[in-house]
C-alpha cells in the first residue's frame, strides 16, 4: 500500500533543505516540528506553489503552469493530473481538517489527514490507512503554527512532533492562489463524493484552471481562487462506472442555485454565512467524462470567461 | 552512439520498482523474463501511459499533458517533441513488429526493435545498430505475454530471456489510449519514409494529439485512437533539407481517399480488412514545417474538430 | 545568498557529460576551458534549447514546451516561469556583454556576467554579489570561441580559466530559436528596468511564445526571433509596488513608434543601424499584471497574429 505521508516527506524534505530555491524560509520549532513557510513572510512563487500542491495531494499527482488565455487575456494556468484520484483528492487534497487553538486558525489540508482521518467517513469510503511515523500538513492561514498548534497536530495523527512537517500559505498569496486552483481536481472528486457516487470508481482524471490573481485580503482571496474553479475549471474523468451517466447532470458548479456572481458578492450578500451558500456551487465548471465499461463520454457544464475576469478584475 | 534499449532499460527498471506509483503490475516469469502490466489488469493512468510512451521512443522524448480544448470540449492532449525524430520514431516507437506465438498476439514497438532489426530495411535506412544485452519491448496486446513468448522475443533480439524487459497494455485502456496518440510525431515521420523522403534529415519534431476516450473493445479503440492523430493531430517538422517542398502536400491524412470518417466506420466498411484502407489515412490532420537551410516554413493538411468529437463520441 | 553560477553549473555539468543526449558537442580546450556546442556544428534542438534557456536563467527557472497555434497554425510555444525575475532576467538571461576578440564576436549573457558585473549598474540595482569559483556563460554567436576567447571571459570574471564553462549557438539555429523566445520574461523585465520601475518589485513573472522557425542568415533570424516576443510574447507579472499603475501603458511593444512590421523590415530600413530604431520596441506584444498590495489587475498590449505570422514566413 503506499503511503501518501511517507511521499509527501520526499517532497518536504527538499522544500526544507533548499527553501531559498523554492523564496521559502524554514523554520524548525523548539519542540522539533519542521515548518515551510511558503507565503506567510515568505514570497513563495511558482515553485513554492507547484511544491505545496503535490504534497497536498500525497506526491500522487502532476502539477505544472503554463500560460493560457481567458477571452483573450493571458494569464497562468495550472494542470493537475493523477493516477489516485479518490486518495489525492479525498485522502489528501480535500481541506477537512480546521485546526484552531487559542486564536490561531488554518483550514488543515494534505495527507497528515490519512493519519487524523479526518474525517473519519472519508477514509472508510475511500479504503485507505496510512502508516507512517511522519505527518505532512498543508496549512491555509495568515500566521505561522506556533508549538502548541504543531502538537495538536501531532496528537491528531499519534505521531511524535517532532515527525511533523507543515506547509503554509495565507490565501492571500502566491502561494494561496496557486494550490487552490490546484484544487480543480479534487473539487470534481468531492462534488461526485457529495452526490453519494462512489468515487473509487474514478480511475485517472486531469484538470485545468487559471491561476487567479493575488487579491489585498484573505476574505477577497477566498472569492477570487474559489471563482477560479468555479467559473473555469475544466476537468475530465476517466471512470470505471455506467452508472455514472444518472450524476453527469449534478456535478459542475452552474447547476447550483448560488451560481452567477463572483464568489465574494454571492459571499457576501449571504452575510458571509457559508452555511447560506448551496454546496453545490463548490464544483467544477466543466467536466468530460470518460465511463470506459460502456466506452462512452459524457459532458457538462461550461466555463464562464465573463464571471472569471470579473472576479479576477479584468472586467 | 546512443543506446536506446539502454536508456529505455533506465526508465523501464522504475517502473518495475514502483509500479504502485503508476497503477502498474509487476511481473517476473520462471525464466526471468519482466513484464509490467500497464493496462492489462493493471488500471494504469496518465504516469503510466507518459513512461510507456518515453519507453516507446527509446528515451529520446519529452512527453507531457496539458488540459485542451476540441469546439470548447476540454479533454487532455499529449505533446511529445524529440530532438532524434528517425531514430524515436522508426528505430523504436513504430509498430513493426508483429509478436505472434500460438494464440498470443501483440503489435510489438520500443526500441527491442533495433535489436531484432525489424524491419531490417528501416534500420538500413536509419542506419542504426543497438549493440545491448538488455531488450526493451512495448506490447499493445490484450493479454500479458507468458514464457514462450517473452523467450520468442528474447530469441529475435539475440539476448538472453532474463533480459528482457517488456510493458504491455491493451489498445481499449488508458495507457492504450495515451501510447496511441503520443504516436503522433511518429505518424508524420514514418508517412515521410513511406514518400521516400529521407527522414534522417528532420533534425527534430513535436506534436500534439488529445488523449482520446477509452473504449468498450479492441477494434473501436483502434478506431478512436487513430482518429486523434488522423484527425486533430498537429505537427512541426524541423528539416534540413530543400527537397522536402516537393513533399509537402502529400503529408497530411486529409490527402487520403479514406479520409472523411471516423476510421472505425471506414475500416468496417472495408469488411474489417487493412489491405482496403489507402495507408496515406495514417498521417497527422495538420503538419508545419520549417526547412532551415533556405529558412522556409511550409504547413499543410488542417484538422478536423467535427469527424475527431463524432469518432470520440461527442457529437 | 543563491550562486546563479553555482546552480548553473550543475545544469551545464550534465550537458558536458552526456552531450549525445542532447544533440550537441563537447570540447575542452588546452587551457582547461570547456564548451559545449549547442548548434554551430551540432544540431542541438528541443533538449539542448531548453537546457540552454535554464542555464541562461541561472537555473532560476522553468522551461517547457507545449504545441500553441497562432490564427491556427500549430507551431511550439516555449512556457517560462520564475520566482527571481530581477535575478534571473536582468541578472544573468540579459544579453549583455559584447564579447569580442579579434575577429571573434559574440553576445554573452548567462550567469557568469555576475562575476563579471557587467554592466556594474544592473548588480547594483539588483543588489546582487554571486561569489562563485566557476562562471557559466551562454554566447550566441556563429563560431565557437577559441582559448584566447575565453581566457578574456576567465579574466572578465576573475575565475581560472578551466572554471570558464560556456554553452554555444547561433542565433540561426534550433537552439537560437528556442533560447531568444526563452527570453520572453526577461523582455518584460527589461522594459520595466529601462522606464526606470525596481524590477525587485516584482516577485514572480511567467510567459509565452512561439518558437520562432529558424532562418538561413543570422540577420533574418535575429528578426524572427525578435518578432517572436515583440508580436506574440504574453507575459504575467506578479508584482509588490502599487506604483506600478504609472508604468502600465509604457511597457508593450505596441508603444513603440518601430512597431507594426517585422522586425527584419524595420531593420533594414534603418540601414542595418541598431540606434535608429526605438528601444521601446524590444518589449513582449501583451502583460497582464497582478498589482498584490492592493490586489488589482492590469492588462496592456496586445498579440499580433498577422505580424507574426508575416516575420515566420506563414503569410
Amino acid at each position: 500500500m503506499i503511503s501518501i505521508n511517507e511521499l509527501a516527506l520526499e517532497l518536504f524534505e527538499e522544500l526544507a533543505e533548499y527553501p531559498e530555491d523554492f523564496n521559502a524560509v524554514f523554520h524548525q520549532l523548539d519542540n522539533g516540528a519542521r515548518i515551510v513557510d511558503c507565503g506567510v513572510q515568505a514570497k513563495g512563487g511558482y515553485a513554492a506553489g507547484k511544491r505545496f500542491t503535490e504534497i497536498c495531494m500525497g506526491g500522487l499527482a502532476e502539477v505544472s503552469f503554463r500560460m493560457g488565455q481567458i477571452n483573450h487575456v493571458p494569464m497562468p494556468f495550472i494542470d493537475v493530473n493523477t493516477d489516485f484520484p479518490s486518495l489525492a483528492c479525498l485522502g489528501a487534497q480535500e481541506a477537512g481538517w480546521r485546526i484552531t487553538h487559542e486564536k490561531y486558525f488554518a483550514m488543515g489540508s494534505g495527507p497528515a489527514r490519512a493519519l487524523s482521518r479526518n474525517p473519519k467517513e472519508c477514509y472508510e469510503l475511500i479504503e485507505y490507512e496510512d502508516d507512517c511515523d511522519y505527518a505532512v500538513i498543508c496549512l491555509e492561514s495568515d500566521t505561522l503554527p506556533n508549538e502548541a498548534v504543531m502538537q495538536k497536530i501531532a496528537d491528531g495523527c499519534n505521531v511524535d512532533v517532532a515527525n511533523v512537517c507543515a506547509v503554509v500559505a495565507p490565501t492571500a498569496s502566491v502561494v494561496g492562489s496557486i494550490q487552490v486552483a490546484g484544487r480543480c481536481v479534487e473539487t470534481a472528486i468531492y462534488r461526485l463524493e457529495q452526490l453519494h457516487y462512489d468515487p473509487k470508481k474514478v480511475i485517472c482524471a486531469c484538470g485545468s484552471a487559471p491561476v487567479p490573481p493575488v487579491k489585498s485580503d484573505s476574505t477577497k482571496a477566498m472569492g477570487c481562487t474559489n471563482d477560479a474553479t468555479i467559473y473555469f475549471g475544466q476537468i475530465n474523468l476517466t471512470i470505471d462506472g455506467a452508472d455514472i451517466a444518472d450524476y453527469v447532470d449534478k456535478i459542475p458548479s452552474n447547476t447550483s442555485s448560488s451560481y452567477g456572481k463572483p464568489f465574494y458578492d454571492t459571499f457576501k450578500e449571504a452575510n458571509f454565512d457559508f452555511f447560506k451558500i448551496d454546496q453545490g456551487l463548490f464544483a467544477p465548471a466543466e467536466v468530460t467524462i470518460n465511463e470506459v465499461s460502456e466506452g462512452k463520454v459524457y459532458r457538462c457544464g461550461a466555463v464562464n470567461p465573463e464571471v472569471t475576469l470579473q472576479s479576477f478584475g479584468y472586467l
